[in-house]
């Protein structure tokens, strides 16, 4: 700072003298880049974002580019195991690596509430280069607006992804057939029944983490032992239940899952039932569903069990002729059931 | 609709009983699905939409990209010229031609109040469709949340987009030289006098419409005489001044303008000096500054006065080795005048 600066307006204005957001932050003047300089490229330095421009330009040698943009509006902003900060950078991450595609570039963007605390903003700035880092990406650009007090809820952060897709990797719901082993990662419900815990002050002998983490490296480790990946998605909202409905759907073929087989930390069964829960309907945020050849899914398995995120991975069911376009679970006391979509919505701003 | 699906609880919850958003539109489950489908898959409908997944695989056979992302929190939705969704996309188009980009792919990221009628919902997604089409872009891929009433002010978008640069371009503030002309290519303060209008219900005899536009096809006309454009800037946020200063301090140069050449509407001249505003502070959002090489500046003019968007074109100033990393302004009464970055908010939440 130029303390120098014979404009004492000026040195008013100087945001070291800001511990809090107000909408001139969000003008586009002197604030705007004070705001961008001192939190954003703070943490997110690289060369492209330093540009100080509307856009980045970015290098890519792949013809297949895969694209993905989210908004997060989680409430609260932290909960055990992540924040907003975190779940942005991995969400994105996640929804690129579910198209087989490697990380590119990431942006993101901020609406932010007047009179949030910069140092709470500073926090988050830097829970999402910390896991953009564990990737090896770079938030290339962004945006910053500010509303007024009471016209949004302290933060929301969308970010957008680019990644590139290997010319021999083919995932696509059109490659299910009929035999597909369905393979999924590992616990299911830690992320929705963390963020449930927090909002409800409801305190376990076992704290429920949230299992926030990207899915990059866990996909590239599944790709180096077999190109027979048919589908790979990350069941968030609305949890497995939801997502291999939609597969059964856009496949138009039947799934039969295993009940048996489908692991759930004790501590997240008991939220579950305290709360009234399916954890089948509750949102995760670090795992993934894969359809995949079923002559290769122990292989697969293998693989993913020897990578931390895929360390309770299972084989959960499997693709049939029956049932078309729906899901049915074989329960564990032999029974059959119907595991249909939900209508509503179970768990508001999850993500 | 499956007017015979015997599940009357499920019949209850079909979307076209719901004429407004509620909490369960954004819980990842059946009411999500039928506001994707009957909202925006109607309107953005493409083979890339259309596989209902989290991320979009696109072709791109270029090597640079442009990535750029902007939040519209703009209050009200709707304004003379325009609205967020003509805002949202005509926005991004434009942070992408400014580096010299042409538009391949976007992305649309929805943060809605509870409440909010699905019928005005469906107006600004009509209005994105309107203004991609108007480019031949289309929206790939995008993400919904709802949240409680209190928590948004109705409606936040997030546009990203994916631009390939043609390689003969070469677009940074690195390029300007002592002597390169600057060239705006029309009125300025439109839009952002258009939004404090309607704001404060101030009636003028003629209306201030804003000049919402994407600037795509300006740019290419600009390309197909010259590629001696050193810079393009749309200024927005901040206006002509700050987008000035920001290449100003980028490239290490003055900037000489002259007041004369910069085109007002009296409208908007008018309105200014009621709110008290100098128009070269407030935004303009399809208006653009290009730095080029002197000897090029008149060729590159008249095709932009030969464009719809560039018919008030006109050199602004040069680039001076005096004034180093200050914009400075020969007035209409002959003085010159420091013209300094904002250092606050004259507007909120104009985009």
């Amino acid at each position: 700072m130029n303390k120098k600066d014979s404009n004492s307006n000026q040195c008013a204005l100087q945001s070291d003298q800001y511990d809090t957001i107000t909408l001139a932050h969000g003008g586009g003047g002197k604030l705007t880049h004070q705001l961008i300089e001192n939190v954003f490229q703070k943490h997110f330095s690289n060369q492209l974002l330093n540009m100080l421009h509307d856009g980045a330009i970015i290098q890519s040698q792949y013809e297949r580019l895969a694209f993905s943009t989210d908004s997060y509006v989680v409430h609260p902003l932290k909960f055990p195991g992540g924040d907003i900060g975190s779940l942005a950078v991995n969400g994105t991450l996640n929804d690129l690596a579910m198209c087989g595609a490697k990380p590119v570039a990431l942006s993101a963007s901020f609406i932010i509430e007047e009179g949030m605390s910069l140092d709470e903003l500073e926090e988050y700035v830097r829970s999402m280069k910390k896991s953009a880092d564990a990737d090896s990406v770079q938030i290339v650009t962004g945006d910053t607006k500010v509303v007024p007090r009471g016209k949004a809820d302290r933060l929301f952060i969308t970010t957008t992804g680019i990644g590139g897709i290997p010319k021999e990797r083919n995932i696509s719901p059109e490659n299910i057939a009929l035999g597909d082993a369905v393979i999924l990662s590992g616990t299911i419900g830690d992320h929705g029944m963390a963020i449930m815990s927090v909002r409800e002050g409801l305190e376990f002998e076992l704290e429920i983490s949230s299992d926030t983490a990207s899915l990059c490296s866990l996909v590239e480790t599944m790709f180096s032992v077999s190109q027979a990946i048919h589908v790979l998605r990350d069941p968030t909202r609305g949890g497995v239940a939801s997502t291999l409905n939609e597969l059964a759907e856009s496949s138009q073929k039947g799934i039969l899952i295993y009940e048996c087989n489908i692991p759930v930390q004790s501590v997240t069964r008991a939220a579950c039932e305290i709360f009234g829960f399916d954890p089948l309907y509750v949102a995760n945020e670090g795992k993934l569903i894969a359809v995949v050849k079923s002559s290769e899914a122990e292989k697969i398995l293998s693989a993913m069990k020897n990578h931390p995120l895929g360390k309770n991975a299972q084989i959960i069911g499997e693709v049939v002729d029956r049932h078309c376009k729906r899901v049915v679970m074989k329960t564990t006391i032999g029974g059959e059931r119907v595991v249909d979509m939900i209508s509503g919505e179970q768990l508001p701003r999850i993500c």
